[in-house]
C-alpha cells in the first residue's frame, strides 16, 4: 500500500467554501499523482463540523459533484479532530476491495464567532457529563496539563518551548496557518491565559483549509512513500471514566499495533507529527509513542531534540498550534508532511536522510487515536 | 459473509437519549447473535445529526464508553439519509481485516422543534444552490413526483396507495413508529397539503430510534444470512445537476452492481425494502431497481403487488413511512427486516417462503443510494 499524490490548500482564514476547499485539494493532489482522476475507485471524505458550521451534510454527494460524472462510491467518515486519519485508516482497509482511493479531508471554521467555535468544537466531548459541566477543550487540556505537571514537574516553560519550536518551524511552510511573522518566547510567555495553566499560545487556532492523499494497492512511482503501518484505537469519551490523564491509552494501543504491524521500534523513527491540538498534548505524544519515557518529555523538549536539526524532529510543518487545526484536514496534512519528507520535497523543512515517518491524531481528548507509519520506498 | 445478528429498537418519540437507544440496539443484536460482544472486531456508527439535534459528535468514541474495555477501532460514517446500509457497505470490505462487525445506526431527532427539523434534514441538500433556494426536502421530492406525473400519468391516488399499504404493514409491526392506529384512505386524501402534490401521508416522520446488525466472514450458525450483494454509488448534490428526475442515477448504478455481484435478477426477490422517504419514491424505486419497467410502478402498486401477499411485497416493516425514519438507523432496520424474513421469524409480517431480499438506502435525492442483496442459508 502505498502513498503516491498527495495536496492540500494553505491552512488560515480563507475566503473559499468548503466545497472549493476540498476540490483545490483534491486537484493538488491528482496533479502530484501518477494516477488520473478517472484511475479512481473510490473517495473518502473527512468533515468534523459541516453541518454545525456551513449546514451541509451528505458531503460525499458534494464531493461527487465535484468530480467528472464517474458516480464512485463515496463515504464520509467523522471521529472529531482523528477524521482525516480515520478516513486514511478505512480506505487503507479499502484497498482489499479498490485499487485507487483518494482520501480528502475539509473544515470551513472561521465564518463562525467565537462562541459558535468553543460550542461546536466541544461537540467532540460527552454530551450527556462533561459539555454539561462546561469542560469546553481547553478545560479539557488544562486539566491533563496540570495532572501532568504535578506527576512529572513539566513546567510552562515546557510548553513555551513547544510553542516556539512550532511557530518557528511553521515560518518555514507557506502554506501553515502563521507562517507571517515571528513569535517569541516573550509574546507566547506573556499571552492571555485561557485555562490555567494554558495560554493563547498553548492553543491550535480555529483553520479554513482541506488537505487529500491518493493511496493505491501498488507501487506507481519511484517516489511513492509505503505505509507501513495503520492503526486506530477508541476510548471511553468522558474524561470522568479515565483511570489516569497524563496518558492517552487508545494511542498507546494503535501506536503497540502500527510499531508491530510494521517491525520498527520508536528509534527508527526519522520524523514524526504529533497532534499538538494543545502544546501539552505534544509531550504527552512524545511518550505515549514511546519515543521518551513517561516524565521525560519535558526533557527533550528543552535539549532541542525535536528541532528540525535535532534527534527527531517533530512537526516540521508547524505542527497543530501554527500550520494550523482546520480539523477534517489535520490528519491528513500530517500526512502530507510525512510523504514530503521521506521523498524529500520538504524543501526548508527537510529533515536530512529522513526515511521512517510517523503519524499521530487524536479526536477529543483521546476518545480516538490513530497511528500511522510510513517508508520511503526508493 | 453473514448477518448473524440484529436488533432495534422502537421507532417513535422516545424518551432514551441517543446513545441510550444506540446502546439498547446493540445489546439486541448481541442477545440476537451467536457471538459474544468480545468477539467483535470493529464497530461501525451510523448517524446523520447527531451534531445539530444532540451537540454531539465523535459518537464512534460515545459508542466505545457503551461496550466495556475494549478500545475497539470504531468509526462514524454519515452519508445523510443513507448513512446506515453506508456503514454496512463499510462493514462488509472491512471482513477483509475483521472477523466480527457490529455496525450499529442511531438518531435521535424528536427533542427539536418543526423548524429545526425541517433545517436539519436540508442539510442533506446542497447548501450553496438548492438550500439558499429554499428546497427543503419535502419541494425536493415535490418536483420529482411532478415529473414522474407528468411523465408517465402517475397520480396522487397512485401516492395514497403507498401510504395506504405501509401504514398496513406497520401495525403487524410492534416496533413502528406508528402501530397504534388505523389509517384510512379517506385520511390520507383529505389530509393537508405540505409541497403539492405531497400530502402529509406522503411524508415519512421524524424518529427517534437504533439499530444494529451484526456481520461475521463465516457462517456461525443455521439461521445466518448470507449478504450476496454490495453495492454504494453517488450522484450530484444538487437536482439543478440532474438531467432526470424521474430516476435516481445512483440507485440503477449501485442496483445493477448488487445484481452483477450476487447473480440474480429481480425475478428472484422474494421481499425488498425500499426508501420510500416519500411515497413517490417508493415507485420510483421499483423502477429503479428494475422490478418493474420505468412509468409501470403505478400499475403495480394499483394491483396490489406489492402487498405482504402479493406478487413481490415492498415493506413490510411498514417503510420510512410508517415503521418512521430515524435517519442513521433507517437503512440498518430495513437490513432487520429483511434478515427476519429470510429466517423465517417476521412474525404477522412474514412473506411465505421468502429467499432472497433487497434493501435500498437513499440519502438526499439520490446524492447517494446503497443496495444490499441477501439470500436465506439454510
Amino acid at each position: 500500500m502505498y502513498v503516491n499524490g498527495i495536496g492540500r490548500t494553505k491552512f488560515g482564514a480563507l475566503s473559499e467554501s468548503l466545497p472549493e476547499l476540498i476540490y483545490q485539494a483534491m486537484c493538488n493532489a491528482i496533479w502530484d499523482s501518477p494516477i488520473s482522476i478517472e484511475d479512481l475507485d473510490a473517495v473518502y471524505v473527512s468533515n468534523f463540523l459541516g453541518g454545525p458550521y456551513e449546514k451541509q451534510l451528505h458531503l460525499n454527494s458534494v464531493v461527487s459533484s465535484l468530480l467528472p460524472d464517474l458516480r464512485l462510491p463515496i463515504i464520509r467518515i467523522e471521529t472529531a479532530c482523528a477524521s482525516g486519519s480515520s478516513a486514511l485508516y478505512q480506505a487503507l482497509i479499502s484497498l482489499s476491495k479498490f485499487d485507487n482511493i483518494m482520501v480528502v479531508g475539509g473544515e470551513k471554521m472561521t465564518n463562525g464567532t467565537s462562541e459558535e467555535s468553543t460550542l461546536n468544537v466541544a461537540m467532540a466531548g460527552d454530551r450527556l457529563a462533561d459539555q454539561k459541566q462546561g469542560l469546553i477543550f481547553p478545560a479539557h487540556y488544562a486539566l491533563v496539563a496540570q495532572q501532568h505537571m504535578q506527576k512529572y514537574g513539566t513546567t510552562h516553560e515546557d510548553l513555551e518551548l513547544v510553542s516556539f519550536k512550532n511557530h518557528k518551524n511553521s515560518r518555514l511552510n507557506p502554506l501553515a496557518h502563521f507562517n507571517y511573522k515571528e513569535i517569541t518566547l516573550d509574546m507566547i510567555k506573556n499571552a492571555a491565559v485561557i485555562a490555567s495553566p494554558l495560554n493563547l499560545f498553548d492553543c491550535s487556532p480555529i483553520s479554513d483549509g482541506a488537505a487529500a492523499v491518493i493511496i493505491s494497492k501498488e507501487k506507481k512511482a519511484e517516489r511513492d512513500v509505503k505505509v507501513i503501518g495503520s492503526s486506530l484505537a477508541t476510548d471511553h469519551i468522558s474524561l470522568a471514566h479515565r483511570k489516569e490523564h497524563t496518558t492517552l491509552e487508545a494511542a498507546k494501543i494503535a501506536c503497540a499495533e502500527a510499531y508491530k504491524q510494521s517491525g520498527i521500534t520508536p528509534k527508527d523513527l526519522d520524523v514524526v507529527e504529533v497532534h499538538d491540538c494543545f502544546t501539552i498534548n505534544e509531550l504527552i505524544a512524545l511518550e505515549d509513542l514511546g519515543i521518551c519515557e513517561p516524565g521525560e518529555s519535558k526533557d527533550w523538549i528543552r535539549e532541542g531534540k525535536t528541532d528540525i536539526n535535532g534527534e527527531l524532529p517533530v512537526n516540521t510543518d508547524g505542527g497543530l498550534k501554527a500550520d494550523g487545526h482546520a480539523i477534517g484536514a489535520t490528519g491528513l496534512a500530517q500526512v502530507c508532511e510525512i510523504v514530503s519528507q521521506l521523498r524529500g520535497e520538504a524543501d526548508k523543512r527537510q529533515v536530512e536522510g529522513a526515511k521512517i515517518g510517523l503519524t499521530h491524531n487524536i479526536g477529543g481528548v483521546g476518545g480516538t487515536a490513530v497511528v500511522h507509519i510510513f517508508e520511503r520506498s526508493n
